[in-house]
């Protein structure tokens, strides 16, 4: 995924001009520009979350309509100014940003021939998170980094933590079909894995419960184990979100102490001044 | 936010004596002062809830309504008297405190024209935070601050975790909705974002859940979604918490750098061999 | 509390001999008298249990009588010979132990004059926690101790945050009975009280669920506040234990390190001898 | 537990070669065994969930069923094969996986005399756990193994906790059968257990929740208890996942020891420095 300060403004003026307006944040239009859009996508989401109201539907249908078609209008010469202005083109379309920016579009023009497919504008949403470049949140941006990074390295021992408890599951549901024996919410397996999953994740809606005095105590057995299991992605997360110090090269080399703060410049344990 | 330690009494001796008594509790009048006060807010916060009971309410009606008189004019004279005795008026009232007990006092008076707000009356709970100071439960207030300032530390990754977990639910909302059509709970895109918000963090009421196979196959993928993104705010507290120094009043007595660990024996920023 | 390990067995023989049988298992008597001993408590627990269910105390009442009655007498005949056997008897009498041993029999002889008493004899079940001793089970023990432990260290900042919590509750609770205003299950501040305990906690019921769109609004803004807090306490307790190291003494005296395991015979960073 | 790479193929060519097939996946062959096996699993898999779909079950009873002769005929003679091709045929059939294999068969064999063991064979997804190392996913094998490690180092910690948890929740469900007083969904002790795992594991499913004012205080305390509580398995097993070291292959080249951290650069036993 390409980060979009690299790139590059095209030769002629205007088109520096405008890279200006659209990509940075430095000028008075330029700020002007994010909030616009900001405001845009807001108003979008909005609007696509209004029109599934029958009550407003029927009222601003038209208004609805009309908003939404120069929202996309506006948006779709948006793209088009962004790939613009840019010299290394397949560098923003193929950006995080740029696939967004594509993907906010792609639902209206299909909504024209598969109305179904309109809900999916709600992607839009996705296009928010430039929110903190806009406000030049730059501190907010690293703290973000911290959390995907952190869910990245970790995303190993989530998936296979994952799979032992899709597994589980399976294997508790199809027990709890047999000892329900084919009960209200426990006529097939799958219902029944519904139900393990509902349970074992804590959430327990009650839309299925256990029904017979066997069936409640297998329950507790499983809701009791999935308490103690509740503990394990939460540990492989904290683990790794405390190993990622800023910067991990960072030694002693009178000491070999490795707890070496970002702003230290002596060591903390044997005073020694750090390089 | 100020904390009152730094309030100079008055100049008059009356000044000074009531200064001790409303301030302080290291006399037998102040503790008595203390005392009095907590439960006059325990037992307003007592009657608000229970003339909101309707069988209370049409036995005790006439008695509710004295004593909330009599308490919100003893807290007026109370907050009077504070002002009074203090020299640096504004700081009292734009301390943490000072604002807790004039808004303490607003429901009431506007209760007399709008009888709507007097259930706001309920704020006057966080005058209870007092008991901290009243009962020289210093430890217990310091660790209190830990927890707070670990709390405001992580406030901007709990922000960006929130962020992403708003535009998550909304997402996932939207998408319920195209699932289950429109079925029982799922109506409208805001009701299914509700019930996506319900799903994700593990409460799970049950007044909605999804119907067709389709829906709760998409439901038990969101809710192992959920049950590993539950990791993510409890690894940043906990790493949080854990970066935090319980000696708060550790000081480099050479550069007067005060970010220092527990573990430290040397100041980082200068070096110097601490105490 | 006081560890029955301090006890001192009486002088004459038949005492020291019972004493080795009743407080030790290292005889084959005294593991004997230690598993007789546990399987009268899971016998009557399971009896109090039964006798709850309808069809069971209609078949069985007058056996479950007999067998309450018998069991409760060996249990004061023992509490009785325990006294007798030791030197220091108040040591035993107000030990953890001792304590649990005594409110074991208590509900029975009041449940003769006070029916309703009886199922407290439930809480004979804390016996049970002898089963670490009557197995040997030391380690277990010890991480007993350190969870105990590790809970006690935190139970400051736990109380403080029930405190916060509670605050919270009742002002959520009551901003949710003006915003349902009175509907269904938020008749009363107490109820909507209980209504925000169960969402905060995320154990959500669905026996009281917002109606109205903007009580839903509230409840999912509550909700997710309520996903941000549960990461208090478990920062809380791991931040404890894991500073809860066994001996917290031990420093390399060359080079500082504190993070020393309890086998270390070198430190791990410079390779010094420890003493 | 053994694992299957200390295998040794049996003496002659077809022997080694089949060997080769089998328990490796680094020749063409050998992965499209693997392939074809895992393919074969998930079709059983799915074959028992959707046979207790009667709508499912109706149409295709007759290919479920062949197809499920088939498979299992198939897993007889991979089973039968794996035991052949190796030389220490014991060390096979009591490694984890040869368990799993055998397992895996003996639900259908014994289906045919009781057929409600059918649903048993659902036991053969954890032949899947061999996906690891059909990928080659080495790395996340090793993540899996520090997962599991790290479970059976606080395993014993664990099991301690999930005993206070059993005692607290059979007390305090029999103290709110004494609170509700029978009211449906307490009307026996069993049953108000129920609830409190229920409760305390913030499952919440709703078909028994307390009716009384009484039963709702108490139900409340509950919970913030259980809130608390909540945090004792996750801080157990953080403080354990932390503990373990990322690279299992360090040794120290002098005296042998294993147990070497990931910051170390001396060996804590003897001192030696580390490559």
């Amino acid at each position: 995924m390409e980060r979009e300060h690299n790139l590059i403004p095209g030769d002629t003026l205007w088109k520096r001009f405008l890279y200006r307006i659209i990509y940075r944040s430095d000028t008075r239009l330029g700020r002007l520009f994010d909030i616009v859009l900001l405001s845009l996508i807001f108003l979008s989401t909005a609007i696509i979350m209004l029109e599934s109201v029958p009550k407003f539907d029927k009222k601003y249908h038209t208004i609805f309509l009309i908003l939404e078609w120069i929202i996309s209008l506006i948006f779709t010469a948006e793209y088009w100014l962004r790939i613009a202005v840019v010299k290394n083109k397949k560098h923003y379309i193929f950006s995080f940003f740029g696939i967004m920016d594509f993907l906010a579009l792609v639902p209206f023009y299909l909504s024209l021939f598969f109305p179904v497919t309109k809900y999916f504008l709600i992607f839009r949403m996705l296009r928010m998170l430039r929110v903190f470049r806009i406000f030049n949140l730059l501190d907010f941006m690293n703290d973000g980094f911290v959390i995907v990074r952190a869910l990245k390295n970790s995303s190993r021992k989530i998936y296979i933590f994952l799979l032992f408890l899709i597994i589980f599951s399976v294997i508790v549901g199809s027990m709890m079909f047999m000892v329900e024996g084919g009960r209200e919410g426990f006529e097939t397996i799958p219902q029944s894995i519904y139900w393990a999953v509902v349970t074992v994740t804590t959430v327990g809606y009650g839309d299925v419960s256990p029904i017979t005095p066997m069936g409640k105590f297998f329950a507790v057995v499983l809701m009791l184990a999935g308490y103690s299991i509740i503990a394990v992605p939460t540990g492989i997360v904290t683990a790794e979100m405390r190993n990622k110090r800023q910067n991990l090269e960072k030694v002693c080399d009178r000491c070999g102490n490795e707890d070496i703060d970002d702003d230290a410049r002596y060591c903390k344990q044997c005073g020694k001044k750090l390089a």
